[in-house]
């Protein structure tokens, strides 16, 4: 116990949000009159979430950004998280660093730790995080309507190529791979995207599996389809708008199929463009149209000739790895 | 993903109290008017708070048990749960064992799975559980005043003893071993007792560490000390109730440093015995009523002579396990 007690200290700081501080048998939150708390949880383990070579600061960022990326995607406003972590042991300067990404993205958003549990056991990190949306305006995947467009922010596919260099099977300038390793291991949450969506996309999403894959969550939940161009989704490839080139089948599957991108990929209608342009702009988070809804069910990818073929979950493996 | 896609179907049932269900990117949560959201987190990693060879229905029940143990410490009426879950591999009767046991618990308390993660790694099980309460009325750590009676639910002891017979540090007649191992597979939290001390209970701890630990939490936070009856605290071995017998120095371990045993401890002004004996009986819970918290700091036990000797943590270590 005694130097669990001491993880414990690297993890309490004054707290304002729960009446009580860390330390009771529960942490107590209010959420304002009118307001619903939105919750997610994620669980991130070594060797399937990250690398075990990597930097404490950078996996203390990332724990809490994937979590907030999903307040991002309800539009909610983040308030408070409580941490579940699992050491194999004591490393006083990995928990330092750990704690220092932590607290630095936590304090940017606002976002207060009021609970927790440390043990010894496996390296595994579960974060459980709280944001506050007015009842009736959380973003849900189930909004879209036929007729929407289909917008991404950011980029994608950087996190992908990251992983892929550390994998070996493609090889990178060193300057595409620090920018494609930083997303990666740093992705920022779109909070404030989601916040200024309230109100104007119709259905959102976080876009952490693959655009191919979330986008289906949100075409499934709607009971719609959606046609991308594929000269806009190619687009998105960030490494590319840099000038680095990669054979075309490789960049769809980092666009499609990239995962780890952490942006967020929202349905508005059509008439709502300017609405969501001026929004984006707020947030200081660029977004580009990627396409529209449609009733036929189905995600289809018109090429530069405007010939649509489905696309095949299956067909993305143009890198050959492990 | 194939895979855990499965594993997720066995953790979707009808939602009634998240407007979305589980699915979306946040689950969304509404305490009603005037109610504070109390919160809890506990990470089990096998090898550590469950053996791999335990049943995973008895699992699945007190993953859930030692969340809705801290709900009751607060006097909190349980909600909702989210479920983060890392197995190494998938395992269907296995899956359906945890899932039977986690909500055969669930059902029990009107608490419903609201959302998670799940993940292949190793054995590792995050619960966060959410209660709701009045502003204001939490039963807290901090309340313990000097002259409170300190009263605890149940008995104590029988999931160490469990343990010991697993370490093979003792050995245990079959029907004590049953009883004792029922007790540390499948802990019963004190819900309806924590409800019914809102408004008579002045501090409150369940005792996942052991009573001397958890109590000190208590007398730290509330700048108080407390005396018990070593008689009365005997009196709360429960094998030793049934007519088992084991040294003095034992059975003190067991009662003081046990852990695991989920019942509460508690305080109560002396004014308000009959209350705190009325709302136990209301709730089901027997309790007993073994010394007094005063203002000098410390924890001392009071044997039968009336000599009064300080408890120490280290002193507990009669069984000579591993």
């Amino acid at each position: 116990m005694g130097e669990f007690d001491l993880i414990a200290r690297y993890f309490t700081r004054p707290v304002r949000r729960n009446p009580l501080g860390v330390g009771d048998d529960c942490a107590l939150l209010q959420p304002a009159p009118g307001m619903q708390l939105a919750v997610s949880t994620d669980l991130l383990v070594e060797g399937r979430h990250f690398l075990s070579t990597v930097d404490p600061e950078r996996l203390g960022h990332k724990a809490l950004a994937v979590n907030l990326s999903d307040l991002a995607a309800c539009g909610a406003q983040p308030l408070a998280f409580t941490l579940s972590l699992s050491l194999p042991q004591v490393d006083e300067r990995w928990l330092a660093g750990f704690a220092r990404g932590l607290f630095a993205l936590a304090d940017t958003h606002a976002c207060e730790l009021v609970g927790g549990d440390t043990t010894r056991g496996p390296l595994c990190i579960n974060i459980t995080v709280f944001g506050e949306v007015p009842a009736g305006q959380a973003l849900l995947r189930s909004g879209a309507r036929a007729g929407d467009d289909l917008w991404v922010s950011g980029t994608l596919g950087d996190a992908r190529l990251a992983l892929e260099a550390f994998r070996g099977t493609v090889s990178l300038p060193q300057d595409v791979f620090e920018a494609a390793r930083r997303r990666l291991e740093q992705p920022q949450p779109r909070v404030a995207l989601g916040l200024a969506l309230r109100g104007l996309a119709t259905a959102a999403i976080d876009l952490s599996d693959g655009l191919a894959g979330d986008l289906g969550h949100v075409l499934r939940a709607s009971r719609v389809g959606a046609a991308i161009e594929g000269t806009a989704a190619a687009g998105l490839f960030a490494a590319g708008r840099g000038g680095f080139r990669l054979p075309e089948a490789q960049v769809q599957d980092l666009v499609f199929a990239g995962g780890d991108d952490y942006e967020l990929a929202f349905t508005a209608p059509a008439g709502r463009r300017a609405g969501v342009e001026a929004a984006a702009m707020r947030a200081g988070a660029p977004v580009t149209r990627i396409g529209r809804v449609r009733a036929e069910p189905g995600l289809v990818v018109v090429d530069a000739q405007g010939v649509a073929r489905p696309v095949d979950p299956a067909g993305f493996d143009h890198f050959g790895g492990p």
